[in-house]
């Protein structure tokens, strides 16, 4: 394990281990966890990788205890890493709200007062967690794909677009398509970014995919259930689905009937999600 | 739904409706909850029953969140039911340690002062809880089985045994099997039943079947992981395996390598309880 990197529980589970990890984030300026699913190997096998960010309030925890994917990605053999949601600590930034601060970081860095010291998620994930994965896991160079639920759904579809030569799948549940045009987004761009709206276009998936013009990759699948309460008025999946005919984006859009934003929702669809992803990294 | 049971959640879950509910239950003098989960089916299908009795600490909601068993459940159309662990309440006696009073109910009826007003888990489950679920769900009459993990494994061995009448199959991960041999056991009992050792041989799996003296359903499945930390001070599976081989009655004990007493380990093995309960019940 590289220095620094320190392992606060290991389970036995569906063959592999279920890990949690901390470390001193540079970039944050503070101590933050991720948890891994490493599953059953040979010792010389590389695996491929998929991140899965977290939505408002979680921690790394909620989807490692209640998803309940080490099964499916054991069965693939592919390492499942849940990074936190934001920096945490008594020296950063927060506010009482829930969908702002600490457990709202949005998968972004902060330009303005008092975020910017702390809330550099973006950078953080991209440039400091995967060189630190590929030199604490058995990765398999340039097969790393990207998931996430509600402001993580942002997140992994924005750091896709931003990003796509560190992500070579993406796929979402329930996701925040259109940060720049709902509440949940408008507040944290707010906070987060000030009144730049071009910054704010560049962290907005439809705007990036519109700025884009053309695919990012072969298919991007997304899950979205339609009794959820956060639908029409947070996440508007058929922005984001008008978005990708109009510049070629394969998308599979699979609006499932009854179901509402929680993780008995992620739990169902989640095993799809990571078959999409072995797919796609290992075809 | 029967008058006075209240629905306080429910969320489509692999097909099915996971569900928390609520009623006051006379014999405990207490509201209780517990959690159903009923698989997708034809109005008309009446289906399989499966309880799954949690340990020390946990409400009806751990297991539910964390296990993973709604795929299989639904799968294989088998009711999951996970009632809570204790009595709670501000007027019911409790104890500051984790493994006594709330939390900690042991799935007996107490008999002595202060704990016997409410901490009547056997009552309340065998005469209350049964029969509320079979006018509440659509329960295939007779075909119910029991589960549980550690203490719960302890409740789902000594009621299967105390009540065959009413569990058709039974099986446990990392149970307490020879509660009047171990700390956990021998605390509660102490408090709960007093000094009355015969009362305390009547909650023991391994005293009642070695007094039943022949075997009680076609095979018994225990899984265990052998790097539980209360293997050898307080499960001792072996103990149970002695007897079950001593009055002829079939036992699965499966001993996993590497696993620990977490909610990974139930996660893990949980399908495979899922698979037995429903070849016993279905078959």
């Amino acid at each position: 394990m590289p220095d620094g990197l320190q392992q606060l529980e290991a389970h036995a589970c569906f063959g592999g281990i279920q890990g949690t990890y901390q470390h001193h984030a540079q970039t944050l300026g503070v101590p933050m966890r991720f948890s891994a699913f490493v599953p059953k190997r040979d010792p010389s096998q590389q695996l491929p990788v998929m991140i899965y960010l977290s939505g408002l309030t979680c921690t790394e925890q909620n989807v490692t205890t209640k998803a309940g994917f080490q099964a499916r990605a054991s069965d693939l053999g592919m390492i499942v890493v849940c990074p936190d949601t934001s920096p945490r600590g008594e020296e950063v930034a927060d506010d009482p709200a829930y969908d702002l601060g600490q457990g709202a970081g949005f998968y972004l860095d902060a330009t303005e007062e008092p975020w910017k010291q702390h809330f550099r998620m973006e950078t953080y994930l991209c440039q400091e967690l995967l060189p630190l994965l590929a030199s604490a896991f058995p990765v398999l160079p340039g097969a790393t794909g990207i998931t996430g639920h509600s402001m993580g759904g942002h997140g992994a579809l924005t750091l896709a677009l931003r990003h796509p030569e560190l992500f070579r799948s993406v796929s979402a549940i329930a996701p925040i398509v259109a940060p720049t045009q709902c509440p949940w987004g408008q507040k944290a761009f707010s906070a987060y970014l000030g009144d730049n709206r071009g910054a704010w276009a560049r962290h907005d998936a439809c705007e990036l995919l519109r700025a884009r013009g053309r695919k990012l990759v072969e298919t991007i699948l997304i899950d979205q259930g339609d009794a959820d309460p956060f639908l029409t008025r947070e996440l508007m999946p058929e922005r984001f689905a008008a978005v990708c005919a109009g510049v070629g984006q394969p998308l599979r859009l699979n609006m499932r009937p009854g179901y509402d934003h929680s993780y008995y929702f992620v739990a169902t669809v989640i095993d799809s999600h990571i078959n999409h992803h072995a797919a796609a990294l290992l075809g």
